[in-house]
């Protein structure tokens, strides 16, 4: 079986991980992650997406924290910072410096950050296929009342406290999905959208041309799991985001913005928890199948569990 | 008084904090610092006669090892050497990793070396003025009866054992010395030769064109220190250098190559140690004025001595 998941990084990290628990031998993943969030700082290229579902699937993750390496140090960071270069407000791990050291150095000898993505992921037996969703530099900026910022700035820098009022993944009119994306969709048995930021972490996925009509062309099912439960994020600043694009802070209202795939939008299915059971009647009536599950990932078996309801939609 | 060094790496950076030690508050003392050891390695430009010069002078470099940061680490090569990219034979150290990806950032954002340099070392009270000798890219390349290659890996990778044919410094023709070089030269009341690889450290700096003439103009003295003692280096593997463009490894040997001022050399004076003092009749006869002193820098005191005997040599 071919499943392909559409992914941003942390929750979608650990919902791949669930997933590579969940399927047999003979089946494989592939994730097209989001790279709106990536960026150059001091001349590294830094893919946040990409390195949180690479070093959580291959048990490199800092678990405590959320995110990064574990054991990490920030000796350079010291330095770029008494040298007075660089976000101050941005730290960079010695360990994620290695990583982007690596992938900047083979993006400057010409590789496209797919094969770049491919070879530095190869290092450790992932389970999952990476692909940038686009090779393509598309970096979301954040249009607040006062100035326009790179989407980490906002992020990171002012935790998403300055009201946003649109997003601009700039450059995505202009962008290409990166090579085998298309495929990865056309040709799966089953496509989920991972339990991601809806606005900043698949949207600008599905931003890019091509991406959307391939959706609408796979025979396979498209199977959505609600970042939302109960009316919250789950992780990160995500209502934040919602707020900014008049988007309610509920597992329905997510699921009638992605919209149903038999009416223009993306979704077959959507899994919503049991704690929003009382939703489901709205988000059927919007042509979308809804299926309750637990969603919480709050381990390893937890996490192959929502795999596993996943799949069942999709093949259901 | 103004003091213009011309200087290679450790052993020029030992020689600047001698004379740092033994000018008065009044005097100047600025370092024309060879570019020819420097290169791009995965995305960094690394410059390791400034930054041994750097460190030295900021108290920063490890004096056990000779070279690099003290209480460095390798954390970022580590990764680095996993991903398989980079010369796993040249080891780059984190608190260093930090220099140059500062250096690389600025000279991407367009600002010649020197400016570059400027700004990284206003990060200490260093009490010398640092400038690479040009601000384009002229490398050490050694060729060997089998190949050609960068002076680090003939250096650093084969420790100097295959017999070098010659030195090419490749582009010098096209360079021309950074901004302030020439004027340093020019307006210098003493100009001093650091007793650095006359092959590999100041060889590249006297080859671009217009340090010569300067040289030549200039109305200070010119002395130079002997970086052979009793027939041997101090340190590094300058012999193997010498031999390759026919030159003995003793003191005279390296004075004659300079060459006397008065007769289109560089030298007006040269210091020699008080072991080599049967030497002084030979570099006497060419026209160079010999001082013998104790060229040993063994400690803060004894380089301090030296820098004092250097000076000396260039008012007296």
């Amino acid at each position: 079986m071919k499943i392909t998941v559409l992914s941003g990084g942390v929750g979608g990290a650990r919902f791949l991980r669930g997933l590579r628990d969940a399927i047999s031998p003979t089946d494989e993943v592939t994730a097209v992650v989001n790279v709106g969030d990536d960026m150059w700082l001091t001349g590294l290229r830094i893919a946040p997406d990409l390195d949180s579902i690479m070093y959580t699937l291959a048990g490199e993750n800092d678990e405590r924290r959320g995110w990064g390496r574990v054991g990490e140090t920030e000796r350079v960071s010291g330095e770029l910072r008494a040298y007075g270069v660089g976000w101050p407000w941005f730290t960079l791990g010695d360990l994620d410096i290695g990583t982007h050291l690596t992938r900047s150095h083979l993006l400057r000898e010409g590789l496209p950050l797919s094969e770049v993505t491919a070879r530095i992921a190869s290092r450790w037996p992932l389970g999952v296929r990476l692909i940038p969703a686009t090779d393509d530099e598309v970096e979301t900026h954040v249009v607040t009342a006062e100035a326009t910022m790179h989407f980490q700035e906002w992020w990171t820098r002012h935790r998403a406290s300055i009201p946003a009022l649109s997003f601009d993944y700039r450059g995505v009119a202009e962008s290409t999905p990166a090579r085998g994306v298309l495929d990865a969709i056309t040709e799966a048995d089953a496509v989920l959208l991972a339990p991601s930021n809806p606005v900043v972490s698949i949207g600008p996925i599905l931003a890019i041309p091509g991406i959307r009509t391939a959706l609408a062309a796979t025979s396979a099912r498209v199977v959505g799991v609600s970042p939302i439960i109960s009316g919250a994020v789950v992780r990160g600043m995500a209502d934040a985001c919602l707020t900014a694009i008049g988007v309610s802070t509920t597992a329905d209202a997510v699921a009638l913005h992605y919209g149903a795939r038999s009416n223009g939008g993306v979704l077959d299915d959507w899994l919503v928890d049991n704690s929003d059971s009382q939703l489901t009647s709205a988000i059927e009536a919007a042509g979308i199948r809804a299926h309750v599950v637990p969603l919480w990932m709050r381990d390893p078996e937890s996490s192959a569990t929502l795999g596993r309801h996943a799949l069942a939609a999709a093949v259901g």
